[in-house]
């Protein structure tokens, strides 16, 4: 059973999932064996595989192909499972509790798995545009679902591309993690955009899309609702965001036509980062507002999309500092002039 | 030239090191290489060798074996070098501007290597206590030195050990970065501090000192002046703090017995580690008060000792949400239990 655990110092909570404890060996084995098991699973293996539906457990949604089709069925585009190995589950109610000084929770939530294709070897980038927007229909849907649980605070909603990135399994998936509490990047970017709007007035997610247009240099796609540019202050090489044009707080309140273009700027995006760095692993997560949350005047969402091409990493999670060796000017233009024909 | 840029959002400075850039192909090749090349160096070729004094630069600091020794030659126990790679260099001003609505300054810094032995295949828990002991003089007095410089705000002191934690030469050595700015994660636990002190008059370091020592079940090891415990909200499996017993702000404000004491428990925590984990890769940064900091009163100095174990990693960086798989409780037994004769 998970728990969370908060850091009296930070605030910070953390989840603790001792049902994906390992003994202490193990996990240097595994570093050893690259954890290949499971990422080289033949597609006739692969519970995410067209015709293994019965496999992976109940399907919570699925788009399918032939109207009528059986649940758990051949047939269909998307479809939302349970992840079997949850970071949090859905227990009854919220139990909260000091320990001495310090405070912790029962890990109550939810953790699902949208597979993205029925094909065991596509991933974002080979999809047709309609087959992405498929993809962002679904995380909004499960959304929309997972928000109705009053116990909620947050949704997250993010893919781990590639093993270096954190991916188990190499069927083309993103995951959904509903949480009782707000993860504190989330907080700290609503704090910081509340902060900027006290002092002038304007969403600092505006005045960012206002001023990637003027400069043109970070940009690497637009389109009539988004703009895809590598991040001014990006804490990694060739980390690129993608924002919409017009102020919107919240993920869940996007249109069809943004749809549309968001599945045209996200598939060629990566598909750009895929041709120009050699099919690295990747991250994107999708920032909102939290459930029921203050600052629709002043936090936009966006989506973060996050190359993992280097590995210094336990000293920028011990600092908070991060050394970027890549000019986010060079790198948009090395995307931009990527060709995706 | 290196330069500093901050984010609007988070308020986050990041350092840009340009020289540092690769072609884009070259982050996947080396990936793939698993960029063996200088790890594998041979300890004739290493520039950290004892006799291979004139290739690494001129010493800034060297504590002799032999009186009277001469600069870059043979005879010493530690030395400290500046970085052929630095992030951060000295230049002469600060040079702070705006962007827009984007802010950044110019890259001046300094970056320094402390080499801890003069035998390539050592690490520091291969070490006697008395050579431990000298590592951490070379940080006091490295510290001291930097801390004159006015335009420094902080000194960053860490240690990345094997190439999964950042490491690029295997010779056991530690790193020092001094900046103009203080790191995120720092001004976030003084901030954290200062509201813990506002509410309750104490220091929470302080008071998880207490804690600790009255649970037991975190602790991996005490003595007369320090406890290693793993942290009771650790974001990563075996996370390690080392924090001194009696309240303390300021690393540089160490004593000869604590220095002594320190080496102990540090050189036995990575032991364990080693142990237990089967040597894997970690970073340990110092987290002490800015130059000149307010917060003596409520800020604690320490060490956190971070074992890279898991790959999960752009998600936690994206969100602020961490996953650790191990309950502190189960880790710290597995530490104590370990064998270190």
């Amino acid at each position: 059973m998970s728990e969370l655990r908060k850091d009296p110092v930070s605030k910070r909570w953390v989840i603790f999932a001792p049902e994906r404890s390992k003994r202490p060996s193990d996990y240097r084995k595994d570093k050893d064996e690259e954890v290949k098991v499971d990422l080289e699973e033949e597609s006739g293996k692969c519970p995410f595989c067209e015709g293994k539906e019965k496999t992976s457990g109940d399907e919570l949604l699925a788009y399918e192909k032939i109207p009528g089709r059986k649940p758990n069925s051949p047939g269909w585009w998307v479809r939302v499972l349970e992840n079997k190995y949850p970071a949090l589950q859905d227990e009854s109610e919220i139990g909260k509790k000091g320990v001495g000084i310090y405070d912790k929770m029962n890990g109550v939530g939810h953790h699902e798995i949208i597979v993205e294709t029925p094909k065991h070897h596509k991933c974002i980038s080979d999809l047709e545009y309609n087959e992405v927007e498929k993809v962002i229909w679904a995380y909004r849907d499960r959304y929309m679902t997972l928000q109705e649980d009053a116990r909620m605070k947050y949704v997250l909603i993010f893919k781990n591309y590639g093993k270096d990135a954190g991916a188990s399994l190499e069927h083309s998936h993103s995951q959904l993690i509903a949480t009782p509490v707000v993860p504190k990047r989330v907080e700290e970017e609503i704090s910081g955009a509340r902060h900027y709007y006290e002092f002038r007035d304007r969403c600092v997610f505006c005045d960012i899309v206002t001023q990637e247009l003027a400069d043109k240099e970070r940009i690497v796609e637009e389109n009539d609702n988004f703009i895809a540019f590598v991040f001014f202050a990006g804490r990694f090489p060739y980390e690129t965001w993608i924002l919409p044009k017009k102020h919107s707080s919240n993920f869940e309140n996007i249109t069809k036509k943004e749809v549309m273009n968001l599945a045209v700027i996200l598939k060629n995006v990566l598909k750009r980062i895929k041709g120009a760095l050699g099919d690295p692993a990747y991250n994107f997560v999708i920032h909102t507002l939290p459930i029921n949350g203050e600052g629709q005047h002043y936090y936009h969402w966006h989506i973060e999309i996050m190359p993992k091409l280097t590995k210094v990493a336990g000293f920028e999670w011990g600092s908070g500092f991060y050394i970027n060796p890549e000019l986010p000017e060079k790198a948009a233009k090395i995307l931009r002039d990527t060709n995706i024909e």
